[in-house]
């Protein structure tokens, strides 16, 4: 794109980065990088392998995997080479991993990484087109549903980790489960998919346009009408207690083995204390077509339009933003025994996982943090910097470089994050300014007389006048160190 | 490509990751992430931000930096929207974005990120089209060398920290002496770039073979020898005294900014203890022609053709690769500070920086390991689980799924690594087998008399016969956590 002075200085284009992408650094980096932290550990504590795959994929692999979604999948240019795509999603390769090592007969595996859409990006609400997604599955043969609860323990402590356990809901439901209602009710077999994906929407929509939308799809107001009856309903343990007491739904063989697995699933999340956090909810559908199990999403008060809306100030039309959409769930999954299968024959691996989507989670956050910064409750520090080394000195003052570095260069051979002024002669406000910019906690002071007997003054910045120690004090270098370490561990650190 | 057969239960490709990448699991994955997490340690310690950028770049961005190497860079296909590129380095991509935040006027920023090259990879030397950079760069009005000095100190700090600071060198020469020299030498202008570049190869090649390659390039002999003369010094200090001293050099402008520049140098390394560790060697040129002051490259014996040759039982030729190059250099920069210019040109950043080279380290650091492993000296666990909880009992045994799934649960509760058998009934020898396989410490093992008076047995797995605690021992239910935490401060855990 040329800009209108298209010559002399200026460049032919514009300095961007390419639409749906986004740097990341400082308070934001810092937040995301505490969310992968995070997660991380959980997914650790719970036996999970890191995996890490390549950022593209041979295009014959993501083909047929997304159904109408392949669209928006990125592709490579044709250089000569095999044809590669840009990787959609973490739960394809791994497919494609499993498939390729026929010796791995069961893996806990975990990644974390970008995946590329070319969707249209809606950035307030963290919908990108290069974004990450945090996955944890588990793959293997296994007795029914005790994976399945695991994954679901995880997701608690995930959301624990991060202080966001008393927000979220984890809906549940049962493919096989909605596909016998379906059948009960008595939609064809040919629509069951379309229809399914109609229900899915009645988190958004009110009944009377989803049941529009059904007949829209050919199917008979009374059928819709049954079907209403049943996905309305949601709950804890007594909807499982109803389906089993209905007469049309109990008749169901996909009904039966799917109350089956949520029998065993309910007892099992009693066991791992999670009970509190689900919500049995047979509108729950989810979109991709792999799933043959249970199914699970994980909403925020924030993932409604109006949720979401109620937390901005501007209007989020502004950013040109669908207002009818909110955050959106911010973990999803489900199980797909099936996928592995698709890639090798020979191979048949139940496979059962999550997906975090932290980029709406680091929004939630994020906002957050902003309004605890606004009521001055803040605790994220531009740098991560622990020490800044300065000096001081009267008329004819050499700067004292040298002594300088060299303190650096202890406290940095102690592991002690530290930082000083890249000047031969810097002045000593200019020094404070730099310390107070980056936010660091403490300054080792040299002065040529106190360095020549051995000493340095250290001192914490940022202490209330009159406080003893506002003017710090001297602390022979020999015990610098340790001195320095006591005071850090008594500061405030950046979160991670 | 199809199979042979073609046909039925076969695929119609090949199930494979694209050439040139592959995907990172198990020890190889710890190995690399204890590469990272180590050197952004470092990083951190001297003050590094984390700077994220996306995977790919407009391609007017990566356009016209990388000389002949352009046609290397990976490009995304044209599907209707921006032209995009995969990045090739973290330099352009932080050049970039430098030029963008024009607030920002100085940062110590580091990225660890993946970078693209459609070379012809060599994959037992770590040479990937897929591979991590680790960059650290210092951008900003500085006083003269004192960054630069720094990258050193971070330079000896990482292979400190994995443990190589024994068998590393960093070669560091001076673009202005080395321009200079050439020029004093009579070499033309508009040669430079081209004998620079011959020159540089004498770490591969015997002097006559590069002598023959200047003359190819139109180089008089007498002045190949006369460049010859200067390019074969290295060492200290002391050839930075040659240079002041001899009297063509002495009189070249160029070569008098640069030793001054090493002047300065010195001084400072010295201050930061780094002086034991570099290598002054007027043969070194590095490929790229944005470099504008100091240049260095971080070599190991492996860096060389017969020293990763005598690392390798097998002939590295079987892997298809050119048996004439080493590891080659684990680490390499220097100072560019025009190269923000070219993207803004009312900004001007000085920057200086180093990329290590993770893949190459790995192949060096995984390499030691076989060989620790050899000697029995692993300690490299296959999971990162802490404890295994499982259950056992006579004739009519429940399985106790239930408690080892409340037991697990207190561990995870707790922050500790675990797994338990995902089966209602499993036998007892396969449970310790789970846990042998995994490598995991300790087993909580369940039985259902002692659990009803509140007891489990604590058994650390691996116990030589005869040890006092073979057998473990009996635990109540709530001192089981501290106890767990108590072993697992002696016990051997992954390297990380």
């Amino acid at each position: 794109m040329a800009t209108k002075e298209g010559k002399s200085n200026k460049l032919s284009f514009q300095l961007k980065t390419p639409k749906g992408t986004r740097d990341w650094i400082g308070v934001d980096m810092i937040l995301r990088e505490s969310i992968f932290s995070a997660i991380s550990e959980v997914f650790k504590r719970h036996g999970g392998t890191q995996l890490d795959t390549p950022v593209f994929e041979l295009k014959e692999i993501l083909a047929g995997k997304y159904g109408e979604d392949s669209r928006l999948i990125y592709d490579l240019a044709d250089q000569g080479g095999e044809d590669s795509a840009l990787r959609y999603d973490l739960t394809v390769p791994l497919a494609r991993w499993l498939a390729m090592n026929s010796s791995v007969q069961h893996i806990k595996r975990y990644q974390i990484a970008k995946v590329y859409r070319r969707d249209q990006p809606a950035v307030a609400k963290g919908r990108m087109r290069e974004f990450y997604q945090c996955d944890f599955d588990i793959a293997g043969s296994y007795d029914a549903m005790i994976p399945d609860a695991e994954i679901l323990r995880i997701v608690v402590e995930v959301f624990e980790a991060l202080g966001m356990q008393d927000y979220i809901t984890i809906k549940l439901n049962h493919r096989k489960i909605l596909d016998g209602l379906f059948g009960a009710c008595g939609v064809p077999e040919d629509k069951i998919r379309s229809i399914s994906s109609a229900v899915d929407k009645l988190d958004k929509l009110p009944w009377d346009q989803v049941k529009l939308e059904m007949e829209e799809k050919g199917l008979a107001s009374e059928v819709a009408d049954k079907v209403g009856e049943y996905v309305k309903l949601s709950g804890g343990r007594e909807i499982l207690d109803a389906i089993k007491a209905d007469e049309l739904l109990s008749a169901n063989e996909n009904v039966k083995k799917g109350a089956e697995d949520m029998e065993l699933l309910f007892k099992y999340l009693e066991a791992f204390d999670v009970l509190d956090k689900v919500s049995f909810d047979l509108s729950l559908a989810r979109g991709l077509d792999y799933y043959t199990g249970l199914i699970y999403e994980v909403v925020t008060p924030l993932s409604s339009p109006e949720g979401f809306a109620k937390s901005q100030k501007k209007s989020s039309k502004s950013n040109g933003d669908d207002p009818n959409v909110g955050v959106g769930s911010i973990a999803a999954g489900g199980r797909y025994d099936d996928l592995v299968n698709m890639f090798s024959k020979k191979r048949q691996i139940p496979c059962v996982g999550i997906s975090f989507g932290v980029d709406r989670i680091f929004t939630i956050m994020k906002q957050r943090l902003e309004q605890d910064a606004k009521e001055g409750n803040s605790t994220v520090r531009a740098s991560e910097s622990d020490v800044f080394v300065m000096a001081f000195g009267g008329k004819g003052f050499s700067g004292m470089l040298v002594e300088r570095m060299s303190v650096a260069n202890q406290l940095w051979k102690a592991g002690i994050k530290t930082e000083f002024a890249q000047s031969v002669k810097p002045r000593l406000p200019q020094q404070f300014k730099l310390a107070e910019a980056g936010g660091i906690p403490l300054a080792v002071i040299l002065g040529e007389d106190e360095l020549a007997v051995g000493k340095v003054k250290l001192k914490e910045l940022g202490l209330p006048e009159g406080h003893p120690e506002k003017d710090g004090y001297l602390v022979s270098r020999e015990n610098l160190v340790e001195e320095v370490q006591k005071k850090l561990n008594k500061t405030t650190l950046p979160i991670r």
